[in-house]
């Protein structure tokens, strides 16, 4: 049966050439990096030429990215990391109420460690607003985190004019980048940021690695104690084939990618629009993140569209994988002054480079029938 | 040229049925276990499969099997989510001094957090008195955390012995088996064990996982929050395929591997021991880990005999490959009461399955040699 997979926020295929470059370090090169020995100093070189290119892709030198286990390690690592090396001096963090949950858990969490958390609106098409960034700067403030782009309505906040205000009120600038790498232009130097947070499974590369980037000299507190690996701050064999897929997937993104995705992204924008009743979640054009689509069906269940999908092949989501262990309503859609209603009736396209025109074209036939389909049985609508 | 791998306790190489079985969870099947629709939860399945696989290999109920990026993460999890889960009510911990370093810094960490922490001493051989444990125990004791089978010297406590002293005392019981799993009889129920940290990399599974067993009902604070992943005590999107090769791994583990292990490791130490002034560190027969072989030999180093054994083709190691990130002596040398010039002469030789009776002649063929080469020109020794 036709698979037509558009839920590529929540996770996307290995890249195949991704696969061929991580094969030799499970059988042949499997060496420790720790380990003194040709057989270990093979994989430290791996290593630390997977750490340069993903340095390069976001102009950070080197030794100053530091590997994880994926964007939610990366984060708590950011935050929390940041906190225990500045608490109680400071222990103000400011960020926006449409982070992924690992940040608004572990600001949670922090909170109940000493931490003073303030949680920026924004605005209905999930914009900061730069004045807010600005007044919630106290002396207290340790560090401002911003979701680069939202994984949920593709959002892109303007991190050069953020990455300004910090620098002048001099407090450090972090972002979570795990949705907009390889997508949007990360330049650590333009945009000021002092942490960046990336993934590796969102471009095609494998689940279960990631990155920190953490500028020189700035302290922070390991998360995972140990042997001291990765400069001390995150210990643990590395992950030395999942790191050099990591590394495959960044060499791999391609600008051609990126201007397919956007013109696929907005035929089927433009197309879904087509149908009554329906709204646009986030923003438009360049601001809005290339693979992603966000709309609400009124008076229908999202999940109930996406079911409908599936039986032809095609596999969307409502709002983040993750968000599937909870039943409320998605943070980021009621940060947007979206009701309830409107938040449950939204559905989440997310494309990739593997996305083809046809798919596209396909989806926009079965959607509408689905969608009156639907219409037609529901108890929102009084006939 | 001739490859002796004999640095197995600081990793393995991929079994090629391993590598196998992950394969298709890369390009095919490689949902986001968190997604509802079927690339999910397939994904999803394989992950459950691979937790009940890991569960009945050490007596646990699936849901009581939390997967991590590796020893060092369950390590951290174990004894800092107990403690923020405890503290301040109890905030004592009971461990060792010849704990992996991720145990030791994880403590050093919590003691700056208000934690109080008691390191028992062990004997020449390595190991624990359960005289101290049970006197150790306070009131305000959270867990005693002990490692199973040293990493350097492969000493194996008696965990039943230990966890009777647990029960009775009613503090909780957590033992770090990253050594000795698959290679020693793990039993949650026999031993009494609260928590148990287990690796795939030490085991011919893939790098960058792990795992935490859970007993129902213990409180723990996670390490990473977020999205609410493994029982909202672990957030990240799994790394299936990881978690796939890390259940392969336990598959294949063959009661026959152990036997050869033992006997070609008692081969090598019978051998290495015909060679003048050389010691044994640790224990001897069925308390010393089957694949584990540590000696001392008197006024040489370790490294160099490491070095020349190399230009050899055998791989082996001083200390930990950990270690190797620090320049002093081991913290396990020092606690089995050697001297700074016996744990600097030792080399660890650990073998796998792989390893065949023709490497470990080759390895008695050029030993002695190598250490009468080297004691020719030691300058500690007085002509």
């Amino acid at each position: 049966m036709r698979q037509i997979y558009l839920d590529n926020a929540a996770t996307t295929k290995v890249d195949e050439e991704v696969l061929k470059a991580m094969l030799p370090y499970f059988t042949e090169k499997f060496g420790n990096p720790s380990s003194q020995h040709q057989i270990g100093q093979e994989a430290k070189n791996a290593l630390e030429k997977s750490r340069k290119i993903i340095a390069n892709a976001i102009n950070a030198k080197t030794h100053e990215i530091i590997f994880t286990s994926g964007g939610t390690e990366s984060n708590n690592l950011a935050l929390k990391g940041l906190f225990f090396a500045s608490y109680p001096e400071k222990n103000h963090i400011i960020t926006t109420k449409i982070e992924h949950d690992c940040i608004l858990n572990t600001c949670k969490w922090l909170q109940s460690m000493g931490a003073q958390i303030t949680y920026l609106d924004v605005d209905k098409e999930g914009f900061v607003s730069l004045e807010d960034v600005k007044k919630a700067i106290t002396q207290k403030t340790i560090v401002i985190s911003i979701i680069h782009a939202n994984n949920e309505i593709g959002t892109i906040q303007d991190l050069e004019a953020i990455g300004k205000i910090c620098k002048e009120k001099n407090v450090l600038f972090h972002t979570d980048a795990c949705q907009s790498f390889t997508k949007v232009p990360i330049d650590i130097k333009r945009q000021n940021l002092d942490l960046v947070s990336l993934n590796s499974h969102k471009i095609h590369g494998p689940k279960g690695v990631g990155a920190l980037y953490i500028r020189d000299g700035i302290k922070i507190t390991p998360l995972a104690h140990g042997g001291g690996h990765e400069k001390k701050i995150r210990s643990g064999t590395e992950n030395v084939s999942g790191i050099v897929g990591f590394a495959k997937a960044v060499e791999r993104a391609d600008k051609k990618d990126l201007k397919k995705m956007r013109e696929l992204r907005d035929k089927l924008i433009e197309g879904v629009l087509k149908i009554e009743n329906v709204i646009l979640n986030g923003a438009r054009g360049d601001k809005r993140l290339c693979n992603s689509v966000n709309v609400s069906f009124m008076n229908i269940e999202g999940e109930s569209i996406g079911g409908y999908l599936e039986q032809d092949g095609i596999f969307t989501s409502t709002g983040s994988a993750c968000q599937s262990h909870s039943l409320e309503a998605s943070h980021v859609l009621k940060s947007i002054r979206l009701t309830s209603l409107e938040a449950n009736s939204s559905l989440r396209m997310t494309l990739s480079k593997y996305t083809t025109k046809e798919e596209i074209d396909y989806v926009l036939k079965v959607l509408p029938n689905i969608v009156k389909k639907l219409r037609m049985i529901s108890p929102l609508i009084k006939v």
